[in-house]
């Protein structure tokens, strides 16, 4: 069997964890890993010491598909780049109402060159995406709420960080039901920082403006960092002419290690489709899977 | 905008409630509903007499999609001739284990007329089906258990009253965890029926042999039917090398009004398919949706 060739680009949170599900994938081989110069210049990191490192996907060969596990904001960019050199990309593209967009440009150049790109792979949007279309399907008539959390919030804790005075943060963000999220803020100052400053500026952020905001003040953010995430999916509704059909979608995850398993799964269905730029949504589920479908029908379906 | 248009085969428990979800449909029409001729001899249902009600599908004009609410049993042979006059059919095939058996039958004779089947389009297997996978390629390693219940089994009540000297019976499914259920049979005996010979028999049986089984004798069944079911899926695995990831999907239904929901759900996706023949986990979920998929993706995804 021939295995399918996955570059990483990119190796922060996201990335280390790709790793690791495509070493756990029989179908799969790590074919390097793309890393900015100025990473190049440090240690290499000894869990991946045996990989080839390079600093542009071309120095690397017969690449398959490229898992980008790089900020949201290079994405379109990247991926672009890459999908033009006939390689399939996967990514987590994070930014719920543009995924379209970002579909429609990525789809021509994709198509042009052969290629395919799925976006937005991550779990929400991601197969989250994949639960919601699902309930609705189930249950066309209805409401259906979104939890997150508790958890850190990869964003929101960039907005914090990003406020004048602030030193290290972490956003927490915290279900209150029904959709709704209360966010915690754990802030460290810098010196001379004013923390009733730093509240009022952080609570009229865009990203914290909407939401109800507690910010608290600690010695060291670090010691109360986990990658634990959760979110719980609810829907209540009408099939056909029958109500109060009840649908729940409930995870407790370390956050990065799902995306990157997400990722390197959707990295396997990206060389089973035709050329063009999917979500996870418009891709069957089977194509996930390694295995042939007649034993995953067999066993799983 | 062309609607597509519906004929619902059989009209019992199943039949009548795709009815009820083809007509809240706004992309679809129902062409007519197909009885045994023998149900054609006694009075219309109320709900059911503005349409055409035939013998035959060969008897409706343009039916994009055949509706097949038969018993199991029946479904490869009616959905064989439904797909020779190039007509689509959706199923809710429930034997779990041979739903590739049934495939590979249905998908030369759906190629050769142009026509698309979807097979077992129930919730289990269906869009249970769809779950399971999805949690596999999150989650590749570890184990799934799927508890069903508490509700009623169609096809454990449909063994119970083929046992001698049962009258009349109800099997309800009771979740022990970890994919382990007892069976709790519920009969009315026929006149000079003994209870001990009946309950030794039945649970002999090879529907209830391996399960836990109580019987129970009761004055009238018909008092304790309720159509109510549920479904717990639980996974708890190894994302890539992070253990502990921990996904549920729960639902708490009306079993009839759900099945009858997703096959005609799928009945849309259908006529997005090419030619031949599928299951569930193998169709893009965003087809099951009515509606474009632009307003699809930027809403719910």
């Amino acid at each position: 069997m021939e295995k399918i060739r996955i570059a990483v680009v990119g190796y922060g949170n996201i990335g280390k964890f790709a790793v690791q599900a495509a070493e756990q994938a029989p179908d799969m081989e790590i074919a390097g890993i793309v890393r900015r110069a100025s990473s190049l210049k440090k240690p290499v990191p000894p869990e991946i010491a045996g990989y080839k490192i390079v600093s542009s996907i071309k120095e690397l060969e017969d690449v398959d598909v490229a898992v980008l596990c790089i900020p949201t904001l290079s994405i379109p960019e990247t991926a672009m780049e890459i999908l033009s050199m006939g390689i399939n990309t996967v990514d987590s593209y994070d930014i719920h109402g543009r995924l379209w967009d970002l579909k429609q440009q990525l789809d021509p150049v994709a198509r042009q060159n052969n290629a395919v790109a799925i976006i937005s792979s991550g779990w929400d949007p991601g197969s989250d995406s994949i639960i919601r279309t699902l309930l609705q399907a189930l249950v066309p008539r209805g409401i259906t709420y979104t939890n997150f959390g508790p958890g850190m919030s990869m964003g929101h804790t960039v907005a914090a960080k990003a406020i004048d005075g602030v030193k290290h943060a972490l956003s927490m963000t915290i279900p209150l039901g029904t959709g709704v999220h209360r966010r915690m803020v754990y802030v460290e100052l810098e010196e001379g920082a004013e923390f009733e400053e730093v509240e009022r500026a952080l609570k009229a952020d865009e990203y914290f403006v909407k939401d109800e905001t507690i910010v608290i003040q600690v010695e060291d953010v670090n010691r109360l960092i986990d990658m634990g995430h959760g979110v719980l999916i609810e829907r209540k509704g009408v099939s056909g002419a029958t109500h109060n059909q009840l649908l729940e979608f409930k995870m407790k995850i370390n956050n990065p290690a799902l995306t990157g398993q997400v990722l390197i799964s959707v990295a396997r269905a990206s060389v089973k489709q035709k050329p063009g730029a999917y979500t996870m949504v418009e891709i069957p589920v089977i194509d996930l899977l390694y295995g042939d479908k007649e034993n995953i029908i067999k066993s799983l379906v």
